[in-house]
C-alpha cells in the first residue's frame, strides 16, 4: 500500500510528537537550578569561563567538581548525585568518556536537561559513534533530556542564561530581544550573535545542537512557532534530522511567522564536511531542499551575514504585499546600483520598480529640489534635509503602487541630522509600507544608524546587503499571498 | 570599405591618443598652485570645507572670492585673471552658469586644469545639455583641460591633495597607498574611500570624472596603467565614454596589473537612471558589455563594497596559478560553509576544492589535534595555536596541488594570540600561494585583523567576501595564463 498517511495523519502524528518531544524544553530554557559538571577553579578554564557568564543570572548555581569547596563564591559538591535538591540543567564540560559516566548519574538523579559540549562522538569515526550510541540509550525511555553532545548549548538573554563557552568580552552578546536561533555549529551561532550585536539586534534564546542525539531543530522549531517572546525562527543546519517532518513543521511555523533558513552542506565537498563536522548525513541533493523549504515558506539565505541581515528585517518589519519598489537616494550613482539590484536577474534580486503615480510625481516635485528628476529612483540630491525626507516618504507610503521602500541614505547631506530618526520611525508607525534603510559614512552615520535600529527601521551597510533585506520581505509577502 | 583600421592601427592610435590627451594630467594630480573660485569664509559651507582639506597640502593655494581679502590665512584675489603667476588647477565651486563664466577666465588665464563641481549640466535634461556644449567649446582646442562637470574632484594623499566636499571628519580618508580610483559618482567615491580606510587600504589617487566633458575614464586608465605607484585600478562606471577604446585600454592596462570595474546600469531601469544622473549613455545590452570587459581582463564586480574587497586583494596579493582552493578552519561549521562557496555555481564561485597531497597530509596529522579530519576543509579546531597555524600553512604552501588557502580564523580559540600576525606575515613572505583571511570577533580579533592588514594579509568579515576575493586571484590568474 503506498502511502498509507493523509496529510492530516501527518499533523496529527506531528502535533502529538510535539507534546511529547517538548517534555523538558522548560529546563532547558528557564531552568530554575544550573549546575556545571566538571567546573574549574581556574580561571583559563572554559568551565569556568561558563560559571561566570552564569553568575548573573537568577537561577540557583551549582558548580561539581570533587577536589573543591567553592568556586567563584558558589558552594561546590563532587558528585552531581550528592547535590540536595533537583537540578533542571546539569552542563557536563569533561572529554568524552567521562562525560558519558557523568550524564548516567544526572539521569539517575532525574536532572531535566543535560548539556554535554564536549567533542568526540558522533562526528569522530567508528569509535566516536559508537559512544555516541552508549549516550543515546541510556537517555532512551527516561525523563531526561540531552543537548549534543559537541555543542555550545544555550543563550537566552531574558534570564541571563548563558553556557556559550566564549567569554563576553571576547565575544560580545546581544540584547533579550525576539528573534530565536537554532545553530547545529557553535561558531555560526557565536558569529551570529555578535553580527546581532552590532546591529543591537535582540535575541530570545539561542540553541546549539550540535550533534543532536535527542534535542533538535524541529522541536525547537515547533516550540519557537508556539512561542510568544519570538518574532523570528533563524536556524543554521547542516543536516535535517527527518526532512519529511522538518518540512511539515517548517510548514505550520511559516504560517504563523518569518523562518529564515541557513542550510550548508550544499556542494558535494562541503556535504562530506558537514559529515565530518557534525556526523551529519547528506540530504540527497540540494535543488531537492531548495524546493521543499521554499514550498514551506522558508527564507533560504547563503551566508551567516545574511541570516542576521533578513531575519532582522522579517522580525521588524511587515512583509511587502508585492514586488514593487521604489528606491530613494541622495547620491545618484546609488540609485543607479541599488536599481540594478532590484531589477537584475544575475547579481540582483528579480524585483520591478514601481511607477509612481501623476498623484505621488506632483506631491515629489512640490518639495524636491526643481533639479532633480522626479522618477524612481528618487534622487534627492545633496540638498536633502530631514522634513524632505519626511514629505517624500510620506507621499511614497501613500502611493498604492508601492509596495517596498529603500531609502539609500548616504549621510554627508549637510541638512540631514540625527532628527531623521525621528522622521522614519514616524513614518514606520503611519504607513504600512515597508521602508529599509542603506547607508554608509563615519561617526555621525553611525550614530543615527544606531537609532535607527532602535526604531526597528532595519538599516544595512551596503546596497546589495538593503536590496536583499527588500527581496525577503517580497518572498515573505508572495508565500502568505499564496496561502490565502 | 567595412573595418578599415587593424588591431595594431588602433593600439597606434590609442597610443598618440594618449600623448595628446595627457597633457594636463600631471597639472591635476600633481599640482604646484591650487585656486578655489568662489572660495567662502563661511566654514559651513562646500568651498570653505575644501579650503580646510587642502590646506595640508604642500602646493601653493589660492582662494578667489571678489568680497574677501583673505580666507583661512591665504591671500584672497578678486579673479582667476588677478592672480599672479600661474595655476595649474582651478576648483571652481559657483552654480553651473557662473561656473561657465569663470571657467572662460581660467582658458583664458591658461590654467592646467580646471575642476566644475556644480551640477545642472548634461545630467539636467536639454537646458543643462545646452550649457554643457558651450563649455566644452570653450575648452576645445585650448591649452586648458576639464574635469567635471558634477564632479567632487580629485583626492592624492601623497601630496595631500583633496578637493572631495565632504570635511574629513564626516568621511574619513584611505592613507596614501597603491590602488587608483576612477568614480563617476562622488558619493561611490566617498563609500570606496571609507571602506578602504576601514581596513586600512592605501590608495594613490581617486578621480572622480562626473559629467567626463573632457578627461574621461580611459584616458585615466592609461595614465594608472602606466603609474608605477598604482597596483590596481579600480573603477565606477555608469557609461562608456567610447566603448571600443576602452577595452583596448583596460586590455593593455590588464596586461600589466589587475583593472577591477562596478559598472552600474545593468538593468533596464538601472540604465535610464543613470542617463539622468551623469547624463550616461547607456551600452547597449548588458550581457555585451559583461563578456568584453573579461575578455579584455577586467574583474568585474557588482557593489561598492566588492569594489573595495576585490581591490584588496588584486592590490595585495598574486594571482592563484589555478582554482584549487584549501580551506582551514578552527571551526567546523565555516569549513562547511566556504566549501559550499568554493564549489556552489549557485551562490558561489566555481571553484575547486584542491586535493591535498599524501605529503600534506602525513606533514598535517603531525601537528593537528588527534581528533581533528585531516582533509581539505582542513579544520583545526578550538585547540589551534599560533604555531600551529604556522605549520599547517607551511605544509599546504609546500603542496603544489593547492593554488590559494583560505583561513576562516575565528579567534575564540584561547590559544591564538597576536603571534598569528606575524605568522601570517611570514608566511605570506615565504610562499607563493596566496592567503586570504576571513574572520570575526569582538575588539580582540579587530586588532588581530588591522595587524594582518599592515602585513598585507587581506581579512574578510565574513565567509561569502573571504571566497570572493578568492574567486578574483583565480579569475586574475586565469587571464594571465591565457595571455601566454
Amino acid at each position: 500500500m503506498p502511502n498509507p498517511l493523509t496529510d492530516s495523519d501527518i499533523i496529527i502524528a506531528g502535533e502529538v510528537n510535539q507534546r511529547v518531544m517538548s517534555r523538558g524544553l522548560d529546563a532547558l530554557l528557564r531552568p530554575k537550578s544550573v549546575a556545571v559538571v566538571g567546573a574549574s577553579a581556574n580561571p583559563s578554564k572554559i568551565s569556568n569561563v561558563m560559571l561566570r557568564n552564569l553568575a548573573a543570572g537568577d537561577f540557583r548555581i551549582i558548580p561539581v567538581n570533587p577536589k573543591e569547596k567553592e568556586i567563584l563564591g558558589f558552594e561546590c559538591f563532587p558528585s552531581i548525585s550528592s547535590v540536595p535538591g533537583g537540578v533542571d540543567l546539569a552542563i557536563i564540560v569533561l572529554p568524552a568518556e567521562s562525560a558519558v559516566r557523568a550524564a548516567e548519574e544526572c539521569v539517575a538523579k532525574g536532572v531535566g536537561v543535560v548539556v554535554i559540549t564536549s567533542s568526540g562522538f558522533a562526528e569522530n569515526g567508528p569509535a566516536g559513534k559508537d559512544l555516541q550510541a552508549r549516550l543515546e540509550s541510556l537517555f532512551n525511555g527516561s525523563g531526561t533530556r540531552l543537548l549534543g553532545p559537541n555543542t555550545m548549548g544555550v543563550f537566552a538573554p531574558g534570564n541571563r542564561l548563558d553556557t556559550l563557552l566564549i567569554p563576553a568580552e571576547k565575544s560580545p552578546r546581544p540584547p533579550p530581544g525576539r528573534v530565536a536561533l537554532v545553530s547545529q555549529s557553535g561558531a555560526v551561532a557565536i558569529a551570529f550573535l555578535e553580527k546581532a550585536e552590532a546591529f543591537d539586534m535582540g535575541v530570545s534564546v539561542c540553541v546549539c545542537i550540535g550533534n543532536k542525539a535527542d534535542i533538535e531543530e524541529i522541536e525547537l522549531l515547533e516550540r519557537f512557532s508556539d512561542d510568544e517572546g519570538t518574532d523570528c525562527i533563524s536556524m543554521y543546519l547542516e543536516s535535517f534530522s527527518d526532512g519529511r517532518r522538518f518540512l511539515e513543521a517548517a510548514r505550520r511555523a511559516s504560517a504563523r511567522k518569518p523562518v529564515v533558513i541557513l542550510k550548508s552542506g550544499r556542494s558535494g565537498a562541503g556535504a562530506r564536511a558537514a559529515t565530518s563536522h557534525t556526523g551529519a548525513l547528506a540530504a540527497s541533493s540540494d535543488t531537492l531542499v531548495e524546493g521543499a523549504l521554499r514550498q514551506a515558506g522558508v527564507v533560504r539565505v547563503y551566508d551567516e551575514e545574511e541570516l542576521v541581515d533578513v531575519s532582522r528585517a522579517l522580525a521588524y518589519l511587515d512583509h511587502a504585499k508585492g514586488d514593487r519598489v521604489c528606491v530613494v537616494a541622495s547620491a545618484g550613482g546609488f540609485g543607479v546600483i541599488a536599481t540594478d539590484y532590484v531589477e537584475s536577474l544575475d547579481h540582483g534580486f528579480g524585483l520591478r520598480m514601481a511607477e509612481l503615480s501623476e498623484e505621488t510625481r506632483r506631491r515629489l516635485a512640490s518639495v524636491m529640489p526643481t533639479f532633480s528628476s522626479v522618477r524612481n529612483p528618487v534622487d534627492l540630491t545633496a540638498e536633502v534635509t530631514d522634513e524632505m525626507y519626511d514629505k517624500v516618504l510620506e507621499a511614497l507610503q501613500a502611493d498604492p503602487g508601492i509596495d517596498c521602500i529603500m531609502m539609500s541614505l548616504e549621510l554627508q547631506p549637510p541638512n540631514v541630522t540625527k532628527g531623521l530618526i525621528e522622521v522614519a520611525a514616524r513614518r514606520r508607525a503611519a504607513g504600512s509600507t515597508p521602508i529599509v534603510v542603506s547607508a554608509f559614512g563615519g561617526d555621525d552615520t553611525r550614530a543615527i544608524l544606531a537609532g535607527l535600529e532602535k526604531s526597528k527601521v532595519p538599516s544595512y551597510p551596503t546596497i546589495r546587503r538593503a536590496v536583499r533585506a527588500v527581496a525577503a520581505l517580497v518572498e515573505r509577502g508572495h508565500y502568505l499571498e499564496r496561502q490565502k
